[in-house]
Formats: structure tokens, sequence, C-alpha cells
């Protein structure tokens, strides 16, 4: 299946860029669509009109025809049918404005002819291109329809043979005309996150929305949910356009190392710091996926280096408060948390949390194992903790065995 | 494609059960055949005489058809050409009595015709089936052929109409008079493990091979090819037809167990005894995949318990030493070599082991730990051992990131 992305709006700029090369959630408007669209896609067609834009897609590592439009203000159904004669069959017409989740276009691209979404939960739809339907078919469509089914999202699955070139205006021609005289077919998908950048504010509101959409099912403990994620994608929506997740994963792996060298002088700083470095360890996952980023190696490191930060902080507390032992226990026992975990997705070859719902709601993951390991430390409580950590450790570790146990018996 | 399966062999008996349900590495040979051919194949035609073998059949979980052969004396031949019938297009043949490799089967299901071995290591070329081949067709088998070009492995790959039934003998026949008289085609298979089983120690041979099968590409390290492996493939071919992988798993913890108790004692004691159970820590898993009864949990079970028992031996080492820093940091970063492993395996979803080759080469393996851990004890140098099995960790978790990285490099 071929895709054409319309990217020859007139010059409208902002921050001195044309649209398409913003960067939302750390890439390029025009380059997240075709990373999201590639799997389904063997050749893009680009309709450009700006000179920064036709030199960006030609950069873009995939099969390529880009078109330029001399005439933008004919309007973008001229840049559609300029596109036209370069597909055959089905194929899938979007626009470089526009911003999609995974989830929005994993669903869109099995649909058929105008994906539009009758609870648009993103957009303003006082400004949104309104839709008609009649029988499945498009009728109507503009800014100011009276009555309407839903919004256009401009996303389609079109066949070439849907397309009729006949009755149509002769000077400013808008995808709408073409659209709406063809009587194209109609799909609905509701609710999912897509919205059109046409301010600053929807920017903005665009870049947070997709660090916010990168949290979900990260299988995140109860502190983190509610607390840690609220100030990291916060974070996160202001570094994603300025840093690689690297650098994030190194920052707080510092962090960490800090908190662990603090907690030798004052445990109850360095429980304060231990958490801080906690609530930052979200962020270079969650710029990783917004920008998607997302690398083995990466996930793989990051994890690698919170058992090494674990271990630092409570072998600081054993050494303060002399308690040997317990510390050695406590170190183990936290890191076969983990252990237990990755060696399910070692054997297994899938996350537990997929298959093993229940182990969501078992306590003892890394945010709430530091979020109570602060608590102590205020508290002053160093060999309870270790106990305490211990003991969360076993009770987990002995919890997922036994749902393992359980999920593959017959 | 269908398989037809021969098991109408006359009545020779060894240890009171006819030959296709004696147990070899585990299970019973005709269970094996058909659990190794059961990807390829979607029904099986097995030709039975004896009342066991029918009724153990029957009880297979695969689809089927089972004909009874009621003339065993009339040849193999005979019982080909009853189940002839029941197969169209391209079938596989293969005998009750005979044993192949996991390996052997894999490639013989690609061939054409009758797979033939020139090499044949394991079986007695003095009474095995010759076969003589001209332009890659069969024109002569037998015990005692002159000249030959190597030896039948009882396995086919055929066409329904390969086969003619003219010019066969009328009385007793043979599966080589058939054959011979189609002159059906040949292929090569040289030097896998496969054995026809015709008497007690035969059926011994193939099961201590069955199990020694059973160890390649288990990513052991040095100690563990060149020692325990040795000692527990006996100890596996003595145990596979009589206890279940997961019996091995927890007789082999309780041992590892008994040696961080001993060690808090004596420490010299406790060092032998760790050894002890890292040599059969290898018997579980060879008798499961000798058997053929490998499971995700088993391994997920094993390896856990393998990280209880490093943590405890060394806990003990850091209590009776009183070198609780050393104990601390030997117990987390001894945990940290397999972590660095798994969390590979979860993440990138293949063994490190296949992609980083040099992986096999970097010592610090749990094997290579033990086994030092146990000359330490044996020399009484305990904070040692602990420093050591810190540095050689460390170095090997640091050895396995740098690999990983450089692997995932362009």
């Amino acid at each position: 299946m071929k895709a054409i992305i319309l990217a020859a709006g007139k010059a409208t700029r902002m921050k001195g860029k044309p649209k398409p090369i913003l960067k939302v959630g750390g890439t390029e408007i025009i380059r997240r669509t075709v990373n999201l669209l590639k799997n389904y896609v063997d050749e893009f067609i680009f309709v450009v009109h700006m000179k920064e834009v036709e030199d960006f897609v030609k950069k873009l590592d995939v099969k390529k025809k880009v078109i330029r439009n001399e005439y933008p203000e004919k309007g973008n159904g001229y840049s559609f049918l300029l596109a036209l004669d370069h597909v055959d069959g089905e194929f899938i017409l979007t626009m470089a404005d526009h911003v999609y989740s995974q989830e929005f276009v994993e669903r869109a691209v099995k649909l058929r002819g105008l994906v539009v979404d009758r609870n648009p939960k993103y957009v303003d739809v006082n400004e949104a291109t309104k839709v008609k339907v009649d029988g499945e078919k498009l009728v109507d469509c503009g800014k100011n329809l009276a009555s309407f089914d839903g919004v256009d999202t401009g996303f389609f699955v079109l066949r070439k043979n849907d397309i009729s070139l006949t009755n149509l205006p002769s000077e400013e021609l808008s995808l709408c005309d073409v659209m709406k005289s063809s009587r194209i077919p109609v799909s609905y998908l509701d609710g999912l996150f897509w919205m059109d950048v046409d301010t600053e504010e929807e920017l903005k509101a665009a870049n947070r929305l997709i660090v916010k959409e990168s949290v979900k099912k990260t299988g995140d403990g109860f502190v983190s949910r509610y607390f840690n994620r609220k100030i990291s994608t916060w974070i996160s929506s202001k570094l994603v356009n300025r840093i690689e997740p690297m650098t994030a994963t190194i920052f707080s792996f510092f962090i960490g190392i800090l908190s662990a060298l603090t907690a030798l002088f004052s445990p109850l700083i360095g429980g304060i710091v231990y958490q801080i470095s906690s609530i930052l360890d979200g962020v270079d996952g969650e710029i990783a996926r917004a920008s998607m980023k997302q690398s083995a190696f990466g996930g793989y490191i990051d994890s690698i280096l919170d058992r090494i930060v674990d271990f630092l902080f409570i072998f600081a507390i054993a050494v303060v408060s002399e308690e040997f032992l317990w510390g050695m226990l406590a170190a183990f026992t936290t890191t076969m948390v983990s252990y237990s975990t990755e060696k399910y997705k070692a054997e297994f070859k899938r996350s537990p949390f997929d298959k093993i719902r229940l182990l969501n709601k078992v306590p003892g993951k890394r945010d709430e194992r530091i979020f109570a390991a602060m608590i102590f430390c205020l508290l002053g409580f160093l060999k309870e903790l270790l106990i305490f950590l211990t003991l969360l450790s076993i009770f987990r570790v002995s919890a997922t065995i036994y749902l393992v146990k359980r999920s593959e018996s017959p």
C-alpha cells in the first residue's frame, strides 16, 4: 500500500519553521507520521511546497516520491490530485500537520474511507472540519455545518476508484470539495488521541499529550501512577524536544549514586534524593517512547543501572546502621524482585504483567519500595527499613512464583 | 503431510516390553518419534501388531489412524503396503524401533526419498541395512551387500507415486524389496545421531547418547564442559527413565541449601557440598531436554533457586568470616551476572550467547564461580573468596554490557 502525505500548506510558520517539521514529542510531525505508517506502507508520496519541507522529506529513510506543488493557493484538494496519479488500488492519505497516536494509526489503517471521530477529545470542535454522513457515504464537510455526524481526522484509507473528478470547482479546490463530490465512504474511530496543530498552544498541548500517552502500559506501581508520573511527565514534556533518552538515563543514574553517597552522611537527605532519582528514572523511558526512540539497549542499560542504584542505597543504609545481615538480605531480595520478572520475560517471551493481571496489584514494585525507603529514612528507622524491604521483597517474589505457577497449571 | 510409523515388528521383547514402547531418554521410542515429527505432520498412520503397542499409540494425543497387521511374519514391506492406502501425495515413513535426534529429524523432513547415512557414527555397520545407489535412485539394499554407498536410516520422505507395486515377491515382503523394486530416490544425511535399537546394549547406548545430546548449546562454562557434565550426564542417564525433571531440581536445591548450612560450621566441607550441588544442578535440565519435557516454568524456577543457593552460600561465608561488606558486594554482583544475561533475553528476545559469541569465552559463569569457591574454601581463604567473586562478577557484568553495546552499534 502507498501513502500520500500532504505537506504543501501555505507558508504558515510557528517558531520560524513550517508546521510539518516542527518537533512534537521529540520528533518532527511528518517524521512521526512516517514512522507510524511505515510498517503498513511500501512507498510514500509527499506533496510539498516549501523548500525546507522538501529537503527534510528527501532525507527520510523510506521509499518515496516527492512532488512539488507550485501553487499551494489552489488548495489541498489540488495537492491531492497531483499525488493521485502516483497511486493505484488502495492507498492511505493523511496530512503533515496532524499528530496521531500509535493506537490511532494501528486501528485507522484497517478501516475504509475517511476516518471520522464522533467523540473528539483533543481538538477544538469549533475549529475542526465537520462531516455529514448519509448511508456510510460522505455528503458534506466544512467548518460551519449546521448538523454533522463527526469530525474529520485527516486520515483516509481510499481506493483510486473512490475518487470522481467530475463537477469539481476550477478555482481553489479543498480536499473537502474532492471528497464530498466523490461521496467517499466513511468509517468511525472515536475518542483516540489525534490533533491537528495550528497554533503554538496546540503545539504545546500535543507535546504534553504525547508524553502522557507514553506512560500507558508501563506496569507502574501505586506511587508512580499517582505521584511520580505527574512530575516526570511534566519534566519530560519540557525536555523531550531537547535531549536524548540516554542523557536522561545517565542523569538519573548519577542522582541515584548521589542519594547513596548522601545517605552515608545523612540518611534523611539521602532518602529524599533517592525518591527524586526515582521520579527522574521515569523521564528516559517517557522521552524514548514519546519520540519513538525506544531501543532494547536503552531498556537494558536502564534496568541494570536501577539495580546498581538500589544496591548502593541499601549498602549505604547497612553501613550507617551497621545492620549488615539485614543489609545483605535486603540487597539480595530486592534484586530478586526484578530478577523474577525479567527471568519470566526471558523464559516465557512475554511480559508477566500482560498474562498475569493480578501481579500488577501485588505491592513491592521499585517506585513503592523507594517511596517507603524515603519515609523510613525521614523517621530515622534504618534497621526497620532493611527488614521491611526484605520482607516485602520476599513476599513479592513468592507471590510472583506462585502466580506464575498458577498461570501455567492447566 | 502424513507420517506412517511401522510398529508391527514380530514379538521381540526387551525388559518384558515390545521395543516401540521401551523408554529411551525418559520417553518411549515411538512417543519420541511422534513428538519430533508432530510439527511437520497432520496425521499419523500407525501399523501395529501387538496389543500393548496398539493400546499405547491409541492414547497418543495426535490425529491418527491405527492399522492392525495380523500377519507380522509377512514382513515390514507388507505392513507398509497396509498403510499405503491411507496416504496421498507426500508422506513420511519411519520405524518405531529407531531413535533419532531432533537435529536429524529437522533436517531429514526437508529431504527426498530414503535418507541414507554415509558416515554412521552410532550404529554397528555389520548389523545395519546397507544401500546401493545408482544415479540418486536406490538399486539394492540388504545386510550383506558386497559394495554399498551408505546405511539405511529407516527414515523416508516419499510420494505415493514413488512406489511401484509390480514384480513384488508374494511371500515374505521386506521394506527393502518394496523400495528397490520401486527404485525410490535417495538423499544423504551424514554423521548425525540416530540408532536402531535391537539389543539391551543398544538400548543403554541410545539412552546415554540422548542424554549427551541434551547438553549441546547450553552455554556451559569451562568447569561444566570438562568436569561437571561428565558426572551429571552419567547420573542423568541412570535417572532419566525414572524421575521427573522437577524432582531433580528440588533435590539439587536442597543440596545447595545444605552446602550453605554446612559452610556455617565448616567452610571446607561446605565448599565441597556446594560443588556437588553445582554438578547436580545440571541433571534437571539434562533429563528435561532428553525426555522432551522442557518447560518454561521448569527453567524459570530452576534459575531462581540457583540465585537463592548462591546467595545463601555467600551469606554463610560472610557470617563465618565476618566480612559483611565484601559479603554484600559478592552477593549482589554474582546475582547481577545472571541478571545481565536474563535481562538481555527479556529485552532483545534472544540469547546473548547466540548473538555475541565472545560472551561464551568471558569467565565468571556459575559453574566456574562455584568451582573457584570450593578451591578457596579448601584453602581457608574466605575473605579472599568474597573479594574474588566480587571482582570476577564486576568484570563479567562489565564485559557483558560492553559486548552488548558493541553488538548493537552499527
